[in-house]
């Protein structure tokens, strides 16, 4: 059945909120929503107790959660009516008495509002509690990534085929994205970065008019939304030129490698910060370490990134069900910059690396 | 010169903290960032007061900092620093005692971190300044919105040109995506809706499997994202059969007089909500009412919807220079749903409709 999993889900917020003592929850972040029930649309929110599992919502989502929330109860405001009084109209119905809330996505503003309707419930801030949970991918959500990156992988196999000296920056970007949806791809996780030469050196860099024949360097970062709303996240730095330089070899083995070593020790139990240390050390014995700025990877999912994320001073540990990207890079303004980026789910055991484009030395020369 | 619109309007903002007493602010809203400086990427804040203009934003983002916004002072944090300790040693260098945040876009727990990184500063909520500046736009945005207007309107006139029954609401909106980015747009506004049938009784439906020859009424809204990140939002409901029946007619005719009726009336010193009223009571007159839910439209710019609002109880009044769209629709749940939406700028005497695809009554039956 469809819906088990969003029930699943809830069952685990329930339990956490039983752990706290807190009576229910009101969950405004519409990917949370989304994660606890499968809804698709935004200004809806869901109240959640043990004893209630309300949709807050408006007449332009009556029939879409009909179809996506089969047997959910939904209160359908009036377009008069502010949605956190909407909020207090339906909790007055129910016995929940202290209320959380996710202080690490209401505004200021919005708990001002939500304070001021709710006069007889006591608000509880609950910051990261949903966010952690979602970083914990249950099967369904692991054949999601599965597929967003096999859409990735194949829209970039068809660009990567047909690359000519004459395309921008920009096309290839656009080339990518229709060859992905082509797959079956909704769209795209995020912008793609198609950067030559400097602009590599920009780990944010947007696609502009540059030619592919402007400068051998060419560094692409993408991914692929899933029908189901999942986001893979991949980077793969090539050479265009005619042969690789000494610099492109020296800096690209030093990211392969600090790449590979890294994702060698994903497990569950790892700490976040442990695993970015040995990306780090790796760039900083190869005398590059000032030009690797940036953590080295971070959870993906409904969103482009989650938790966990790896950086110096993360304490996030790793759990098996995560789903992780690891992209070291080096960068050098004046020059261009060389990131590789696998997604790697962490296994009870270990690991498996969820992406297998083409990565060795040899393989980024495509001139 | 292309920075003085950016010096222009933190004017406005410094203008804005002068009139509260208020030393300085610390934006933190990514869209709020880029409208007042240019800068395009994320994870970055701007302090400003009228002593101090400093982005506060990592690595990553040195480069493009002195590419969007030349001259621009930048604090560039090492990734082991957090970001509110990062604007807290900034502001040690400044003289600011008293400093707004937007409330309504902090969330609680950002807003404690802040709070105790920089003790010896008062932080002073000052909720929906920025969106409310944002909202009249400035010369160079217009331009950009055209520009939108302009991609959206040629990439429709294509999928318009190249409709066959055998097509999918998917396959549409992929083509509409294509055909817009070939006429400049960097991407889609938003998700395009295109739906056929029963699926366009859900103003916010997602494309699927639905086939153009599946049901004759087919609903397309969409929009296009400019080189500068504006966006237009549109909407046509088109007859793919082979005439028109009386059902659609009467509403289609309902729908365009409520749209026709409000825009003429759109100008500066209106009062949102009579906007609204007047489409509300033409579909309420026709007795529609209770097939319109949402509200009339919104603003666009950087976002796709911003401020003013056209809804019942919106207390926002028009001022030359806003852009909004006007979007009555009628819905019925078990045939399918009409609305028709424009893209009018608020002008000095009244207003100018920006977009021109063809929405007569005539022009609807495309089968």
């Amino acid at each position: 059945m469809p819906t088990d999993r969003y029930a699943a889900r809830r069952k685990k917020l329930l339990r956490k909120l039983k752990a706290e003592k807190l009576g229910g929850m009101l969950v405004t972040n519409e990917l949370n929503v989304t994660w606890l029930t499968g809804f698709r649309g935004d200004s809806t929110w869901l109240l959640i107790s043990p004893h209630d599992c309300i949709l807050i919502s408006d007449s332009r989502y009556t029939t879409q959660i009909e179809n996506e929330c089969p047997g959910l109860e939904m209160h359908i405001r009036k377009n008069t009516v502010k949605i956190s009084d909407a909020a207090a109209e339906v909790l007055k119905s129910t016995k929940i008495k202290t209320l959380a809330y996710e202080s690490d996505y209401v505004s200021v503003k919005s708990f001002d509002e939500l304070s001021s309707a709710l006069e007889l419930v006591e608000l509880v801030p609950l910051p990261d509690v949903l966010v952690n949970l979602r970083a914990v991918k249950d099967a369904s959500e692991i054949q999601e990534i599965r597929d967003a990156v096999e859409q990735a992988e194949r829209g970039h196999a068809v660009i990567r085929a047909s690359l000519l000296p004459e395309q921008t920056e920009l096309e290839i970007a656009h080339n990518l994205e229709h060859a992905m949806r082509g797959f079956g791809a909704v769209g795209v996780a995020f912008d793609p970065i198609i950067a030559v030469g400097t602009q590599a050196a920009l780990p944010h860099a947007r696609p502009g008019n540059r030619k592919i024949k402007d400068d051998p360097i060419l560094l692409t970062d993408w991914g692929a939304e899933s029908a189901g709303g999942y986001r893979s996240d991949l980077t793969r730095t090539y050479m265009t030129g005619k042969k690789l330089t000494k610099k492109f070899e020296k800096v690209y083995q030093t990211v392969l490698k600090a790449q590979m070593d890294s994702i060698e020790q994903i497990r569950p139990g790892a700490n976040c910060s442990d695993i970015d240390k040995i990306a780090r050390k790796v760039i900083d014995d190869a005398g590059f370490g000032k030009y690797f700025g940036h953590g080295l990877g971070h959870g993906i999912g409904l969103n482009i990134h989650e938790n966990p994320r790896f950086s110096p001073n993360s304490d996030h540990v790793l759990e098996a069900g995560m789903v992780v990207t690891v992209e070291p890079g080096i960068y050098f303004p004046d020059w261009g910059g060389i990131r590789i980026e696998d997604d790697v789910l962490v296994t009870k055991d270990g690991h498996e690396v969820l992406t297998s484009a083409p990565k060795s030395l040899e393989e980024t020369l495509i001139g």
